[in-house]
């Protein structure tokens, strides 16, 4: 199981008057972090949707260790947890460019049908390929 | 030629380091400020959009006079100025809570069909009640 | 222990292609239902930040159950689960208008100097607002 | 006067409920453009703000040509226009995938004390390094 970097430069509108990161901008950098990994496995997110399913996010827990700030590249590892029915679990750890650990989550995506709108069976050819990154998947 | 009057609360979010609200943030405000007067005009845009019709921003002008800081109450000040083939131009004023202009800007819209995404005649019950708030509308 | 009732509309730059409100938005909102509580207790964010104590988010679990879309009117209950230490946890039920609980979420803050950066023991006075609406504070 | 040329990548929560990015992002767009430009230049603007100068946006003239979707990569020109005063005016171009103009863009920046927040003279190694980048700039 290895984890899937990305880096992501802080914006400056990403930032609130505390001077720090606003913490709802983890959820986009995660967000940015796995279509990443997908795209980098073949299989961009873009043509999931176009093929009729979506990804929405289930659930989210996350840990704020340290502040990020405004121009920092922050490295993001990314790592398929689990895949379970209908459910993509994904964790992360964000790192500052001191390598200091600010920031862990996991989030979980579900497979949707864009037209029924209800949890669907994963496509074969995604599993197959994100496989390749997990470790002990679990498929029911 | 009345202007609409909406209030918008400064969030957190809103600001950046600079403590200032970020300035991509009144285009989000104005926004607002222009379904909430086609929802007093019994208008909504969702109502619009349900219709096969789209209202996209194709310009905008904006002049920024003094900041906004956060939990401010801002009193947006919202104008149809002209209705010509498929455009509609809107104006807008945000004044601060001591009554200070802090922001100005005209906000150019036009109707495009959801499915051409091609421009299209503005919907003829949407043109009526703009018009009550239009003084010389213009339609070719 | 009584929810405090927070309303928010749903904007249309809320929203992404799914058609959906965006997942990192609810954290936004959360931000907003829990700063109109502490207005409301008498105890305004800003005059907290201007004594010189901040905030920040420490941690996030947060459970989607539904999806909102634009221009609904969210109802927000927000409930003061504790205060230990420098820490003080919400937790968070969003209903969509009916009455369907959509998202539901814990997010627990540090109280922290604004100068040093470091975890401080809360504000006296915000204790004693807050506590006003907790069941069984706990206080180190 | 060469144009500088940033790419960026359209996110997904940078999309709206109509599939195109929604038309406040170009703010942010343009301002990342900015400060890639300005970091090339070896002008940090974290520097330049550490150093108690502040560059807010006054003005912003913005034309949508045609929308961007979701996972595109833009390529961003940016080209310094003038700087007279405490002000500087940038000239954005952005083009899709496809090499298609589709949005235009003139944003003006003022040089402000941190402390006073009035209008200050720019700082000379600023507007040395960006003459490099400029024809006929006008200094009063």
């Amino acid at each position: 199981m290895q984890a899937f970097i990305s880096k992501i430069r802080v914006g400056y509108s990403d930032t609130d008057q505390m001077g720090f990161v606003h913490h709802s901008n983890y959820l986009k950098y995660y967000e940015a972090a796995r279509w990443n990994l997908f795209r980098h496995r073949g299989i961009p997110y873009k043509e999931i949707e176009d093929g009729g399913v979506l990804l929405p996010v289930v659930g989210v827990r996350m840990q704020y260790l340290k502040p990020a700030f405004y121009d920092e590249e922050l490295t993001i590892e990314t790592t398929v947890v689990s895949m379970k029915g209908a459910k993509l679990m994904l964790s992360y750890k964000t790192f500052n460019e001191t390598k200091e650990l600010i920031n862990t989550a996991t989030v979980t995506l579900a497979f949707v049908n864009s037209r029924t709108r209800k949890p669907c069976k994963p496509l074969a050819y995604v599993v197959e390929r994100l496989n390749k990154s997990v470790k002990g998947v679990e498929m029911i």
